[in-house]
């Protein structure tokens, strides 16, 4: 059992791969929690009897039943209004599904929807690498490259819920073809799959590295490419010190916009922070203007796979007002 | 004398050539307005003692003597806390200029400053063409091309007062030097300068066109590429088709990071609005994820050459809670 003794609420992080639920009290303390496979395969009617099952289970395991709210942060596009998934890559056959209707009707307490890099973004505002600021720009280096932004303490999501795609900025006009149908997105130079992208084509043209004798080809991630650098290969340090050549360029873009008091940098690529954040800031600096170039800070994230599950719990939980 | 009925505001654009001053009630109509040449080569003294007589005689002229607020946006960069302009292209010689305090120490009413970018894009927001919005994004196509960001029906001005810099957001990475030291600015690719640059480039390199036969190569303005446009000229559509395709990308990565209702367009260039919307159209379709691209509204100026007075005069009104 869960012995709370400040209001709670519940925060779930539903990818494509896992769902990851917890219950997360207002000082922003994950009390207990659930880990179980998605199983998109089987549609979204079974997908989300279980995450109602969990949500079920970390309720019941509540002493005095003070959930106050469920806030759930979903890997798609998210129709803010209504609190549905309109559509999303990493759930096949979801169109249009009014998942926050559904777990109010469920379990008849507050829910909020949000989209998972929203959610990851707010988590590290609230209990991470974020903590006392009061705006920031969060960056997920995952299969994609996710964004979040807050403004004066809140998420900013734009006139129709899209604010915060910047992995699909335009930093190379006539660059790659991104899965979005644009060229030159960011999220097709500084994502995982990017650095893996990348690697395998230098590979493939014959540049030295002794990646492969970690793994093949076929099972190659950013995590080995990472382990190599770390291991001294060449290639594979300057994959990753490029990769911070590109994240500099977007965001010195976004420095010049918006001027946030911070960036936080997560996700699984993150990992490589030693080795492309030097190339990064460098870049940074080149594209700002002087007064900006000289207060911003960019740091790694702080919560590692938990921040979609508390910023998920931190959304309701600031709908709420309880921070 | 003006007639003022209601409450009303001195809002003033102190730019590099002129200083427009004006007299505007809380309905945003201009009710007298002063205008002089700024004549910045007399040196910041002269420079505010000529600003500070023109809005003495607006005052006067204003029969109940109820002007409740003095607003400010000046051509440069400005320390938004201390009201202070700390160095602009615009105004050589001035460093660290507290106007704000000195325009309120000479007239003892609530006084603002701010870049003549954002109060022009506030000037559309109240007044022009982005009335009834709660999201919106301004450029002006100048000499530079100058940003206001409003969000939430304020005007978004970052951790350092450095948002809106939207004009040296990189666009091509390894472009055109800019005046503010990197590469691939917007404003070297959009603004009349750049306009009047690339179409005297196009002509040295002997493409057939009749502007020289309008104005010599010295004179050549971005006026005059539209006229070269209107009759008809190959060389000058193309320039200003080209300089859609570079609005297009900027503010197609501006929806994906922002997501606000509207842009809207102004500054001595947007006057060839029919010669470059229809690329810039085009090109934010293909870099907006389609949510967006359904969505957003971008539209010409409609305030002209008063956005700047107006808006100035708005920010104050704003700040005292007048609108």
């Amino acid at each position: 059992m869960i012995d709370q003794q400040l209001p709670c609420v519940i925060g779930v992080d539903l990818g494509g791969t896992n769902i990851h639920a917890g219950v997360v009290d207002i000082n922003n303390k994950v009390l207990g929690r659930r880990f179980v496979p998605t199983l998109v395969e089987e549609g979204p009617k079974r997908v989300i009897e279980r995450l109602i099952s969990n949500i079920r289970e970390l309720k019941e395991e509540c002493r005095h039943g003070s959930i106050k709210g469920i806030g759930i942060g979903a890997a798609g596009i998210i129709d803010m209004i209504r609190g549905a998934v309109i559509t999303s890559p990493n759930f096949p056959g979801w169109q249009d599904v009014p998942l926050k209707e559904i777990i109010f009707r469920e379990f008849d307490i507050p829910t909020a929807l949000d989209n998972d890099a929203n959610a990851a973004a707010f988590g590290e505002f609230w209990a991470g690498a974020g903590r006392g600021s009061s705006s920031m720009i969060g960056l997920t280096l995952g299969t994609g490259v996710g964004g979040g932004i807050i403004l004066n303490g809140h998420l900013w999501h734009g006139s129709v819920g899209m604010a915060g795609e910047i992995g699909h900025m335009t930093i190379v006009p006539d660059g790659l073809k991104c899965p979005c149908g644009n060229r030159g997105c960011l999220e097709s130079y500084a994502s995982a799959t990017a650095i893996v992208n990348r690697t395998k084509s230098r590979i493939s043209r014959h540049q030295q590295s002794n990646i492969l004798s970690l793994t093949d080809a076929e099972s190659l991630t950013s995590e080995k490419v990472y382990q190599a650098a770390v291991g001294g290969d060449e290639l594979a340090k300057d994959i990753l010190y490029e990769t911070g050549v590109y994240l500099g360029l977007a965001i010195g873009a976004l420095v010049n916009i918006l001027d946030p008091e911070i960036f936080i940098i997560g996700g699984g690529a993150s990992k490589a922070w030693d080795f492309f954040s030097h190339s990064m800031k460098e870049e940074i600096s080149k594209r700002t203007l002087f007064k900006s170039a000289g207060s911003v800070k960019v740091v790694p994230a702080e919560l590692g796979n938990d921040a979609g599950l508390i910023g998920a719990g931190g959304i309701i939980a600031q709908s709420l007002n309880f921070n």
